[in-house]
């Protein structure tokens, strides 16, 4: 507003000078900090898809009370892993910032610092942005850009019947720091999506019922889980040891948010090869399979189902 | 963070449910709202550019006490600008909330009514997006997709010694109801793109003689500005009438941001035949040239130069 402007120093150029230093690869896209819009690459034969998540101080993190580059780092890597979750590869990532007006550029720096060292490692471009100071707390808002080959996208729509449901790594206590330090399964779901048929996947963001009840009702089909077989996490267990809640490690492994890790739906065979291989670092276990009566059950061991709730993370309105 | 996710109501899906019917072109982008990423359009030979503007609550707008739709339709103006600015069509954004806790869902519901009245003029499709509620005021990030044809993209690097200084519409006072209501030159700067030789452009966001001299930077030379040649509008005069901080009507055309108008360079031949056209249905005027001695001159009628200081609005950090 006008009053505002007038007051204002100019110190947008002095930070941008800094962060044109910092974005070494900036070169590579030359228009993305001159210009009103920055220009794709162009691949051809490869399709582009686009994705954007928006971080808040007290919801996604306490900013206070963390590393600032991990957060800043945090805000970049869910955008990965909604790329990763579509068996796309990062490419360029535009990123606007809502400062607190007292906090502004060093806390600015600190942020750019924890996302430009995860965009460094996937060869991320920082193609544009907007910075901002404003009376409010911290949001972040990242928009991320990535490339799919014709192995791609993964959707949430492709699970059939029969379907075996694999999991990477283990789940559950991500609050006890994987929230902000997990990675993004790019690399992963690239090679599972380049070697093996996938008929759907995504990322665990809301928790694993919640995102497995989302997947099974897009492809619409339910889905069982072998309880047993769930890969329960040590943060999990110990987050089920120090609190008086009730909850068991299995709860954390099945409703808490931010795992990040992959949810695939792969024919049995596949998945049995899949399985035999291991191609990961990472390991990936068989967790059920997908039926034909809607919903989400869990296999009570005799071979009888009983309703499962989709229990996790849901934006609030 | 876990605690509140516990807390939290199953309104997301509801919301979603409500966006999807408002959303009648969402059929033509099938995974925007599914899925963790949107698939963009394939436009073969056409070439992707991006944009990303965040506007919030107490700096672009006063939520209190304006129009929520307005505000919503402003925040994708504003990036609509930025692909006119690059002479781009636009197709695509993306669209991100933060919304203050109690107001949510009206809120929601409201600033998207006012986004996809301009999306629909636009033929702009909204490809996905990112819903979300906190403590803090609101904030709005959008990022559009623009494509750009063999015409452009327009650049602010491209302007040549002798080129002329054109702009469109009228200039300063934007903040008594334009910086609402403005029009993106998307259809403008496509038509003069396509028709006339451009050798540079960008749009009016931040005060003319701020971002003519940053045109002048990019492009490496000098701008002289024929001062009685500047197009005031009427808002600026009605400002400097009713205000006593002596500021005149030239004043606020120089230095008000806001104006969203396109300021572009030109060779002086095809700036002769473009304003004899007067193609656009708003008005282009030539307000000055530009010359080789760096930074921003003001003619002063005798022929010669004096400088003028660059004024508006910098984004303070």
């Amino acid at each position: 507003l006008e009053s505002s402007h007038e007051e204002q120093n100019a110190m947008e150029s002095d930070f941008l000078d800094w962060l044109r230093k910092q974005l070494s690869s900036a070169a590579h896209f030359p228009l993305g900090l001159s210009d009103d819009a920055a220009l794709l690459p162009q691949c051809p034969g490869d399709r582009l898809v686009i994705t954007t998540d928006m971080l808040m101080d007290g919801v996604d993190f306490e900013i206070e009370r963390c590393d600032v580059q991990r957060a800043g780092r945090k805000s970049l890597a869910v955008n990965l892993s909604d790329l990763a979750a579509m068996a796309a590869r990062p490419v360029a990532a535009l990123i606007s910032l809502a400062l607190p007006r007292r906090a502004g550029r060093h806390l600015a720096e600190e942020l750019y610092r924890g996302i430009l060292s995860l965009a460094d490692e996937f060869d991320v471009v920082i193609a544009g942005g907007d910075t901002n100071s404003w009376d409010g707390p911290l949001a972040i808002s990242i928009t991320a850009i990535g490339t799919v080959s014709e192995h791609g996208p993964l959707l949430r729509s492709g699970a059939q019947v029969g379907d075996t449901i694999l999991v990477t790594g283990t789940l559950g206590g991500s609050i006890l720091g994987k929230h902000f330090d997990f990675q993004p399964r790019v690399n992963e779901a690239l090679l599972l999506s380049e070697c093996y048929t996938l008929h759907a996947g995504m990322d665990i963001s809301d928790g694993l019922s919640l995102d497995l009840a989302r997947l099974a009702r897009e492809s619409r089909c339910g889905a069982v889980l072998e309880i047993p077989e769930i890969p329960v996490s040590t943060a999990a267990q110990q987050l089920a040891a120090s609190s008086n809640d009730g909850r068991t490690a299995l709860d954390h492994a099945l409703a808490d948010g931010e795992d990040f890790e992959l949810l695939l739906a792969v024919p049995p065979a596949e998945a049995e090869r899949l399985l035999a291989d291991q191609p990961l670092k990472v390991q990936i276990s068989p967790i059920g399979h997908f039926i034909e009566p809607l919903g989400l059950w869990q296999s009570t061991g005799d071979g009888a189902l009983s309703p499962l709730s989709a229990q996790g993370y849901e934006h609030p309105l």
